[in-house]
């Protein structure tokens, strides 16, 4: 192979993660036992998951008591209340709310179901909730991480999030630091001349759905290595993925 | 680096794309060049702009006479009024239409900004349109440089499109053939023995994201080679992306 392009390497081996772990520790001693320390220019992918659990934004269904609202909608389409009330919790605004399906704006300004609410990998009739501030989240990885390899780094934080109009699931940005959010193209020329229609990538959204595709969902994979995109390292944050409401014709 | 995980390569010196130019051809005598001919497992990500105008998907916009209502939001708009008739002649339904900007479902079912039409990269007061039948292109592409190659490989093409709710463009799959589209986790339990929340991961779309890492918009890196992912090649193709409209909580 030619050492041109871009590698992704799953980071396997970083034990449990538990409220209170050093997840920053757990994640550079996975990448040394497997023999990939940090160097200037990589991104780590980091899921959501194991930031929450790290950072014991953790809350047990029996500690919940659905409201009326909660307690309606579970029994109308077969759900857990404690869970519904968690979300309807950790929401801010209410997007649609149908068949069954809560599609919730978070107070980040994430539009996902739940709101982030994941019952899958916790276990212990516990649920995680999404960090409190993301791009902190991030950023304290990255200074950690980069403080104890020496190298300039950059760190995602993914959610796996549906989309509107398109089947599956994709893995997204929810936190961001050291590492461009966007690429900006606008008033650039293409070849031929022409300004460019594409105006803004999502590089962050770009990052995490390339790292999902060596994480799988059953392998507990929760964090890969993403090597050869030294040019996307920068200042960005995962709150310029959110479009204000007053562009968002999808309210 | 270890042999494990995914290489995404850049492909260049593909040569002028023309109505005509047999691309199949021309990708594999640029992975020979270049030193990476096709193995086994191997995906390619193709954008559909060189597939476009190999298909001769291409349109002089003097050749195109506006209708009164793509004149009268031109002018609205500030925009060109040829270009706007091709738009609304390629779509099937109209999604939004508000502040200058065109959400089109196409007639594949894919809900993008512009349905497709496309003057960059193009000169020669031209324009793109999406191929007739994307995944029946990725099928052409996936025969002939299967036979030439003699290896097992898929073919993604891609586009880039905007999303509700978030800032940028990303790539994702509009054609897809010998590999999955989507990867199934109906049933599937997590390590806690919990049932998955994800159901649906769109591999084909993470796909064309993580290509786009190496293919920059400038640049005129129109293919990436993507290695290391055999256990994604099958049958699959982009139709099952597209959500069906019962179940779109977003028309």
């Amino acid at each position: 192979m030619p050492t041109e392009g871009v590698h992704i390497v799953p980071v396997r081996g970083l034990g449990e993660i538990e409220p209170g772990t050093d997840l920053a520790g757990a994640i550079g001693a996975a990448l040394d036992r497997q023999g990939t320390p940090l160097r200037d220019g990589d991104i780590l992918v980091v899921t959501q998951k194991v930031v929450s659990k790290a950072e014991g934004c953790l809350v047990r269904l029996a500690d919940v008591e659905p409201s009326p609202l909660a307690a309606e909608w579970a029994a109308l389409w077969n759900k857990d209340a404690r869970l519904v009330e968690l979300v309807l919790r950790q929401s801010r605004r209410i997007v649609r709310m149908e068949r069954g399906v809560i599609i919730c704006e978070t107070r980040h300004g994430l539009v996902c179901a739940n709101a982030g609410v994941d019952q899958s990998n916790v276990g212990d009739e516990s649920v995680t909730l999404l960090p409190e501030d993301p791009d902190a989240s991030a950023e304290r990885l990255r200074a950690a991480l980069s403080q104890a390899s020496g190298a300039r780094i950059g760190i995602v934080i993914s959610d796996t999030f549906g989309r509107a109009w398109r089947e599956g699931q994709v893995n997204v940005a929810i936190g961001v630091a050291g590492v461009e959010a966007l690429r900006h193209f606008e008033g650039q020329l293409d070849p031929t001349g022409y300004e460019l229609r594409v105006t803004m990538l999502a590089t962050a959204d770009e990052l995490a759905s390339a790292a999902e595709l060596v994480m799988g969902k059953v392998d507990g994979v929760p964090v890969a290595l993403v090597r050869g995109l030294g040019r996307a390292l920068g200042a960005g944050a995962a709150t310029e993925l959110v479009r204000p409401a007053a562009t968002d014709m999808f309210r």
